[in-house]
């Protein structure tokens, strides 16, 4: 069976949706396995033996471990084509995998920024000035996703749910952490309030305890 | 006909050995224009009407346009197959993608702030502090990559050339301009060499009009 190691509200989520999906569509079901990540359970000796990156996703097939979210995402979609997660027409799933690595290597580093200033300077000083233009950032990317909002059919890419959507999820989750009030981005909010009542959204995040919500007004 | 859009020695280089091993492999031609960064042609009209976020590489093909590096390799792999860009065993290639995605995600965007610090922060101490960091991070990225080339049979992914390769190669010539000498990671210098040699990317880097050594001794 296959077993996906994610942290709550982490950007596992896209694949543990993903899994939820496959598995309405399919009926292969997974084992999902917490990981604290405010803990440093991610950087166990058993954990990094799995995953030295010390990361989150993980998923393991078969007892091997694959990490990444895009390989991870990447391979979900090939072997179960049918969950639908990614396009089948090439160029259609070209264009869904382009939105998919400026999440991952454009979108998701930015938010590291925010969170993790520490990893990338030293000096207080320094991070403040870090965070405050990585926030500023993240709000124009977070107004990206809101204009691919204005085409959902229902969802990002079309008819069916996929990785995107769920990206998209976690990053106004993240811009509520971070200050960003969902208010200002009334379009993606919305969006955001019909995917989580999907079903293998709602299972993810009922599994993870998470609410979209994360927002709190000063 | 593809055509695509690459800055000599930027990123682009991966997916322009990739067209490179697939002219070989079945003969399918393509064009290549090449886009002066430093000199802005990026941010033109033009070319931001074909890619918004105002980047290289950016592959046309039949005149509509894609844009992300990871995106435009795993959908030349799947048009053409025959090249080997990336193992056709699901599980080899899933590794492979992780490898891909790491390298995109986290190494690659470890140079931008080496190499752009002033997009992440303003004042000159904290570009200091960022590039001074980035550049420790980055050197341990490359040693990683080294690490990889002790299994390379011939290639880093087996007997096949794959983007992997090319990445790395991007990876060495970035460190030389960032002050990394090349001599510090001797494996990986010699790896580079060889991999320098491949027809497909001695191809590229002779219309790129690059190099392999970019570190200047002090």
């Amino acid at each position: 069976m296959m077993k996906l190691y994610y942290g709550p509200g982490a950007c596992s989520f896209v694949p543990h949706v993903g899994l939820e999906a496959i598995k309405a569509a399919t009926g292969e079901d997974f084992e999902a396995q917490s990981v604290k990540l405010h803990k440093g359970e991610q950087r166990t000796p058993d954990y990094m033996a799995l995953n030295p990156l010390g990361q989150v996703p993980l998923l393991v097939v078969d007892g091997k471990p694959l990490n990444q979210i895009v390989a991870i995402c990447d391979y979900l979609d090939r072997r179960f084509p049918q969950a639908g997660l990614l396009p089948a027409e090439p160029w259609q799933r070209a264009q869904a995998m382009a939105h998919f690595a400026w999440m991952n290597n454009t979108v998701h580093p930015t938010f590291t920024r925010i969170f993790r200033p520490g990893n990338f300077v030293d000096s207080d000083a320094a991070q403040a000035e870090l965070k405050s233009k990585a926030l500023a950032a993240f709000r124009e990317h977070l107004e990206r996703i809101q204009a691919m909002t204005a085409h959902a059919a229902p969802f990002l890419l079309g008819e069916r749910l996929s990785f995107v959507d769920a990206y998209a999820l976690t990053f106004l989750r993240w811009g509520g952490l971070a200050g960003i009030d969902p208010d200002t981005l009334p379009a993606y909010k919305a969006f955001a309030e019909k995917l989580a009542a999907a079903p293998a959204v709602a299972a993810a995040m009922a599994r993870e305890g998470i609410a979209l919500e994360t927002y709190k007004k000063p």
